[in-house]
């Protein structure tokens, strides 16, 4: 599977070596808007032992439809803002190439433009793209439905400085019907992130806990997306959606 | 829902206690086989403030067929070992009656004796009853058809005296394919009992938590069984079976 | 060493078990309001296989004096409500009884009168008397004196009906500088009770966890308090002083 | 402070980094073995924003008098290998430099070594530096004093590939008189380390627990006991001497 990343942060960097490491996906280019690493190696500036041939390029100076034709991809992954869907939603929708985004905002217009370019080619969009948290609260959804009166709480760790409640946890909470103040958000030192969904029997307890280690796990759930994706016919999927034909026996 | 419970030992005693604090049963009787506290009331025994009509028998004096005609029953709930079935079994079957057995361990020739009597009655037979183990246990199942590569390992947690590896983290074990030596033991204090299926990613780490407060979670698994038991036709059921129907949108 | 308990409440009578149980103490009489259970043996009504010689008498109908005459004791462990020292406090302070008071709160003018106590017997007063959330505490105080500038949260856990902020969390903010916001309380099921201090590192953590199973921890709790107050001329004396000795090598 | 450092693979790195962050040391100088880096300056090397005038030396290439002569040091801290204290024991000692080795272990005639130079200077060594596990090993050996029959065990986790019992754990266990079967080590996915010192009580339970984050908490450690040791006589000091005066109110 060719595959095209859009956004080279922290993030898109991680997810950019994981893609170097998988064997199901080859790294055809990364686009970003700066113009600072432009013509780059993407494995040669990772430190990424591999053969794979992209390059970085910048939006500024290459269009979306010269890139696609002289690297053609099967699936493009957005782990830029939301801006990034500008540069290649269309041409990719024209063509029929996959789209994964993990951006974790877009507002109602994007959301809008996400569902029009679904008509054309399989649009897959989860803001936040880990596979673990996207399978824990799935499953605390039917364990819900399996035990409807059991109380709920989700207690959520990072870092000192992070600001306000994770935005994982507000999607937690939401799916799950947990009202804000049942989410605990702790602060403290280096946590990269952890996030508990407390279930409270009368006579027992049940605790599902992710713990993050580093950014990389974005780049598994992207792969995870890519793979799952592929194949489908046009439509806008959640990760819900790529997850529930495993939840069977 | 007209439950008759058979044994009556510590957790038959809880599981008893939750039986009539629940609105959707009436606890018709018990059976054991000790004549200690023949025609006792239950309500009046156990201290609970609940008008239901059961009283307690001893097996030594009451056969099944007169116990059933005198006060018939929906379902059986059998919470003694595993030579409970002999007494109220065949009877059981010929009366449509649905079994529930929360027995630890059968013998080979035992179990064929439950296949027999499903094949006129609905039999549900689960080694440990409780809901969140056997939620954690199906849920982690799916987990690793998600993501086939993640290690498996179980720790588990139990009082200082409690002898050799909990029964449930071995049938966890068995049903998730791990490694006996990938089960973790550990015996301290009071500590009444904790199972952990920790599942590790390269970069991401979920664990799936059981605890136990106190027995009475067999109660409350057990009147899942039976809530979910009832109407189904004549076949030997499993809580995997009973649950799976709550694993879709 | 013989004891006598105020207060029969269902804490009471779980610290009276546990009395029972060891050896290093005898039970001499329990103290308590209600005429209800008067004259009962104690092991007899607890079910405790026990000899030992105790029984419960009512406050109304024996004074402190007759009842310290006949059978006297070396130590008052006091589980009852903030009115209980008034029945007791000076009498037993006059004969150089240590008092152990466990009574959650006291108002001002009670505190006055424990430390006027404490001019003429040994007198320790804790509002949680568990020696685990008490060694926790003491030994997190020490962390932050090794490393000033760790953050530092409380997690506790509860019950669902459990009201407000757990008088524990609070104690353990007082004595360790934390903020009341940085306190997060869950309220789910039957948890029992969970104090979790998390000490946040910028790139470790530290996690002090406390979790109690039933209510007989009490009981050890005011053992231990009983065996360290042993001998120790007159004052007031806090958990924390009767810890500080054995944080030496 | 002036520090040097000798060793400088991926703990070296990060130690070195996290002397650069902190105010109270200048790091003079990195030796290593290795000639790869020779001459670099540390902060440029590393990417950290820091005026610190350090270069990176290969011990081929120069000698420690001479390194001594031109970047005098208060303290040397030795993340190498066992024969790392070969190149400047003897110098540090003449001169009474601090020595902090946090070499994970030397056999028994680097040991007499060692004491040998702590009868000039002050000598500190610890297998695992990091404050957080020193801490709790300090603690946990007081609460063994204050409840002599509770339970104790190690549960540890690491990434899939760590062979045997952690080290860390091993320690742990010689210090509490732990029996060996009492270590539980888990080994999954990319956990990147987690202790926890299990307490059991009766009825309540207390954890110890300590997670890294990052490699960088050895650096933080190793600053800690650069602090501690500064101003000590000569003499072999071990992390629990110098945590012993903050367990004091």
């Amino acid at each position: 599977m060719r595959v095209g990343l859009i956004g080279f942060g922290k993030t898109g960097k991680a997810v950019a070596a994981t893609l170097l490491r998988n064997k199901s996906t080859i790294l055809e280019w990364v686009v970003r808007k700066s113009e600072k690493l432009e013509h780059r190696s993407i494995p040669e500036f990772l430190g990424e032992e591999s053969d794979e041939p992209g390059h970085i390029y910048s939006s500024n100076n290459l269009s979306i439809v010269s890139l696609l034709d002289n690297h053609p991809v099967d699936i493009i992954i957005d782990f830029s803002s939301e801006e990034g869907i500008n540069y290649y939603g269309i041409e990719a929708a024209e063509r029929g190439i996959g789209i994964i985004s993990a951006v974790s905002h877009y507002r109602e217009d994007k959301i809008s433009f996400l569902k029009k370019l679904s008509k054309k080619t399989a649009v897959f969009w989860s803001p936040n793209i880990t596979l673990g948290i996207n399978y824990l609260m799935l499953a605390a959804k039917f364990l819900k439905k399996i035990a409807p009166h059991i109380d709920m709480a989700i207690i959520e760790e990072h870092f000192k400085d992070k600001p306000g409640v994770s935005g994982t946890a507000k999607v937690i909470a939401k799916n799950l019907d947990i009202k804000p103040e049942e989410i605990k958000s702790v602060r403290a030192g280096g946590i990269i992130g952890k996030h508990e969904i407390l279930c409270g029997f009368p006579f027992q307890t049940v605790r599902l806990i992710h713990e993050s280690i580093t950014r990389e796990a974005f780049g598994n759930g992207a792969i995870f997306a890519a793979n799952n994706l592929r194949g489908k016919e046009a439509g806008l999927y959640t990760f819900e959606e790529l997850l529930m034909p495993y939840f069977a026996l």
